[in-house]
C-alpha cells in the first residue's frame, strides 16, 4: 500500500515530462515508483483534489539551524558588531540541548515551508544529527570548524569530525550524511584546512565552507595570500577534496569563475542574508551562463531571518532581473529548478531527489492552488509559484515517502514543546546579555 | 459597544507610545477611541490572546488592483513584447464587469494580506469604486488617461474624471476618493496634463502619474524635451496640482530630487515590480536623507505578480542594505513605517490613518505571533514583522472600525463566486490568444 497522488498538478523538474503534467504519482515505500495517467486506485491511500499541485521538496543548500535561537536577536546591525556584542556571546553560553532545540525549531519552520532537505554547518553536530533522525528530514551536516591555535581543542574538533562521520554518516537510509565544515579561508590555516580535506578523502565525503561573502574578506585575503579565497583555497587542493559546497560566492573575479567551473565547485547562493547583512548581490545570472553549479540557501535564522525557501527563489529571480537589467533573467521555471534539483546536483543527490522520477526517493511537497494569489488558475502555476506564492499555501511535505506535514500540522514535532523549551533556553542564554 | 483588543502588543508608528506597547485599545465607531491600560470589559467585544499584535493597516500607495485578471499571464519577458503582445490586447477585451470582478479578486488579496487602503489607477473607475464600497476596504482611485489624439475619446476621459468625482470623491464617510491619473509623460501631452491639473485644481484632489521608472522613459524624455520627465512635469506646472504621487521614480537626477523635494511630490516606490520588469532599484535610502517622502505599493499583480504589502516591505528593506552596503540602511522599523504612517503622509491622509492614536479612524490589522517564524517571542518582533513574518500570519483586518476578514475568512467577499466569476472572465478574454 502507499500514497497514490491522483490527477494533480505536477512541476516534476524531469525533462522526460511537460513543464506542468497533470496526472498521478504513487509512493510505495520510500520511492516514487510510478508517475503516469490512471494509476488504479487499488489499497492505496489517495489523495486527490481540485486544484493541488506537488513538486520536488525544496533544497536548502546553506543554513545554520540552530540559529533560529537567535532569530531577531540584532538586527540592522554592522556585522562587526553584531558577531562580538550579540552571536558569539550568545553562542558561548549553549548547551547541547540548546543546540537541538534551536535545530527542531529550524527543523519545524522548514517542514513547514516545503524544505525537505537542508545542509547544516554548526557546533555539537550530534544534537543536529539527533534532530535530523527525530524529525526525518533529510540533513546534511558540516561540521563547523574554526582553528584557534589551542592543539588540544583543534584537534578534538577533529576527533569529532571523525566520530559524526562514523557515527552518522549515510545513515537512516542515506538520510544524513555529514561532511568536512571548515568556517571560511579567514578562520583557519593551510594545515588545519588541509587536515580536514584528508578526513573527506577517506570517507568520501564533501566540504562546506563559506567563500567570498564580504569585499572585505576578498581584501583581507588578497593581503595576507596575494591570492583571492578561491585562489587561495585552489593552491593549497582544497579543491582536492570529493566534493565541496562554497557559500556565498558573492564577489568572484573572472579567475574566481574558471577555477571554481574547472574544479565542479558547487555554489550556495543565499539571497537576503547577503542583502540584510550588506554584503551585496552575487550576479548568479553569470554564473550559470558560465556553466557554475548553483543551488540556493537561506543561511541562518540570525542573518535572514527566515528559512522560507520559496521566498529565497523569488529572491534569486527577482535580483537577478532588477541587477542585469533583464526581465528574463532566471525565469520561474529556473529558480524553482535552482530550489530543487540544482541543489541536488551541489549535495552529490542528483541521482536520488529533486526531481519528481519513478525511482526517485519521495520528497515531495503540495500547494493548494485554491487562494486568491493563485488566481486565474488558467495562467501559468510555475509563475505563480514563483512570483506569488507563500509557503503556507504549502499543506504537505513529504521526506523518504513519508508525510512530515500535513494540513499546516507537523506530525513528528510537538510544536507546543517547542515553544516551552525555546522559552526556558531564551531566559538563560540572554541572562547576562551584553547590550 | 465597541471592540476592545485586550493586552495584546501593538506596533502602533505613534511616537507618543513606545515602538512596542503591550496594552489596551478600544474602538468604537469608526474611531480609535481610547489607548491605554486596563480599559474595563464592560460591554464591549473583547478580543485578547497570549501572542497577538496589532498595528495599522499597510497603505499601499500603487497599484492597478484589476489587473489581478492578467496574473501570471506574460512573465520573464521584455517589456514591449509583454505589453503589446499581452497586456494591451486583453485589456482591449475588458467589459466593466470584468473590471470590477478583478477589482474584488485585487481587494480579497489585499485583505488577507492586511492592506487597509490601497491608490489605484485604472480605466473603468466606476466599477472599482463599486467594489471598494462593496468590500469596505478604503481607495483612492485615480482616473488613468492617455492620450489618444481622438478629441472625441480624450475629451470623454475628462469628461468621466469629473463624473467620477462628482460621483465618488470623499464618498462613504471619506473611503473612497477619487484623483486625476495621467498615466506618464509619455503617455500623454502638455495641454492634456494640464487640463487634468485644472479638474485637480478645481476639485482640490491630486494627481497620480507612473515617474521616471525606466532609463528609456527618460533617456526619450531628454531626447524629446531636453529634460528629465521631473524636470519637464515641473516645468509645465503638473506639480501646481494640490498634490501629486509619482509611481516607480527609479532613476532621479540630483536635480530631480531637489525638484521633489521643493514640490513636496510623493513617491510610491515598488521594488518588486521594478526588478521584475529589469527597470532598476530606486535608491530610497538617498531619497529619505533628502527628505522626500516615500512610501510603498506593489504595483498591479500583472508585474509582481502579487499584492503583499508585507513582503514588499521586506524587499525594500533589504534592497537598500544590499545596493548601499550598509545593514543599518532601511531598519525594521523604519520599512513598516513605510508601508503603514508614510503612505497616509503621502496620500494626504495623515490625521486619519496610519498610527493606532486616540482620534484616528480604525484601520487596523492584526498579527497571531504563534508561529515557528516568529519564535524566539522574547527577541525583537518589529524585526520579525519585517524579516520572518509572512502575510498569513495576519488573521484579522479592520477598516473604518468594521472587521473585513477574521481568523482568514473574508466577510464581506464570496470566495467563491468570485473564483467562478474569474473563471467565465479567463474563458472569454483570452479565447482569441495572441500567443
Amino acid at each position: 500500500m502507499g500514497y497514490l497522488f491522483k490527477d494533480v498538478k505536477m512541476v516534476s523538474m524531469n525533462d522526460d515530462l511537460p513543464e506542468i503534467y497533470q496526472g498521478d504519482l504513487l509512493v510505495e515505500g520510500k520511492y516514487i515508483s510510478k508517475i503516469s495517467q490512471n494509476i488504479p486506485k487499488s489499497a492505496h491511500k489517495v489523495i486527490e483534489g481540485k486544484n493541488l499541485l506537488i513538486m520536488p521538496g525544496f533544497i536548502n543548500t546553506h543554513t545554520h539551524v540552530s540559529m533560529s535561537l537567535m532569530r531577531s536577536y540584532g538586527d540592522d546591525m554592522e556585522l562587526f558588531d553584531w558577531l562580538h556584542n550579540r552571536i558569539w556571546p550568545v553562542e558561548a553560553r549553549l548547551s547541547k540541548e540548546d543546540v537541538y532545540w534551536g535545530a527542531i525549531l529550524g527543523i519545524a519552520e522548514m517542514l513547514l515551508s516545503g524544505t525537505t532537505t537542508f545542509l547544516d554547518m554548526y557546533q555539537d553536530m550530534e544534537m543536529v544529527a539527533k534532530a535530523v533522525l527525530d524529525t526525518g528530514i533529510r540533513g546534511d551536516l558540516s561540521r563547523g570548524t574554526i582553528f584557534t591555535g589551542n592543539q588540544d581543542k583543534d584537534d578534538s574538533a577533529l576527533e569529532n569530525l571523525i566520530d559524526l562521520i562514523e557515527n552518522f554518516h549515510n545513515k537512516a537510509e542515506d538520510r544524513l550524511r555529514i561532511l568536512a565544515g571548515p568556517h571560511a579561508v579567514y578562520t583557519n590555516n593551510k594545515d588545519f584546512l588541509l587536515k580536514q580535506v584528508s578526513i573527506a578523502k577517506k570517507y568520501n565525503t564533501g566540504i562546506n565552507i563559506h567563500v567570498s561573502e564580504t569585499t572585505k574578506e576578498n581584501e583581507d585575503c588578497l593581503k595576507e595570500h596575494g591570492m583571492t579565497p578561491v585562489e587561495y583555497l585552489n593552491s593549497i587542493g582544497l579543491f582536492e577534496a570529493p566534493y565541496t559546497i562554497a557559500a556565498h560566492m558573492v564577489h568572484l573575479s573572472d579567475n574566481d569563475i574558471k577555477l571554481v567551473k574547472a574544479n565542479d565547485i558547487g555554489i550556495a547562493h543565499n539571497p537576503k542574508s547577503n542583502l540584510k547583512l550588506g554584503s551585496g548581490i552575487a550576479n548568479i545570472n553569470t554564473y550559470i551562463r558560465e556553466d557554475l553549479k548553483v543551488a540556493i540557501g537561506t543561511d541562518g535564522a540570525a542573518s535572514n531571518n527566515a528559512l522560507d525557501m520559496l521566498s529565497e527563489l523569488q529572491y534569486a529571480s527577482l535580483l537577478q532581473k532588477g541587477i542585469n537589467s533583464d526581465p528574463m533573467a532566471i525565469k520561474a521555471y529556473e529558480a524553482l529548478k535552482l530550489g530543487t534539483f540544482d541543489g541536488s546536483v551541489v549535495l552529490k543527490r542528483e541521482n536520488q531527489i529533486g526531481m519528481l522520477k519513478e525511482g526517485y526517493e519521495a520528497d515531495i511537497i503540495m500547494f493548494d492552488l485554491n487562494q486568491p494569489h493563485f488566481y486565474p488558475l488558467e495562467n501559468s502555476p510555475v509563475a505563480n509559484l514563483v512570483y506569488s506564492s507563500k509557503s503556507t499555501d504549502i499543506i504537505m511535505t513529504m521526506v523518504q515517502g513519508k508525510i512530515l506535514m500535513q494540513n499546516r500540522k507537523l506530525l513528528t514535532i510537538d510544536l507546543e514543546k517547542v515553544y516551552c523549551k525555546i522559552k526556558d533556553i531564551i531566559n538563560r542564554i540572554y541572562s547576562d546579555e551584553v547590550n
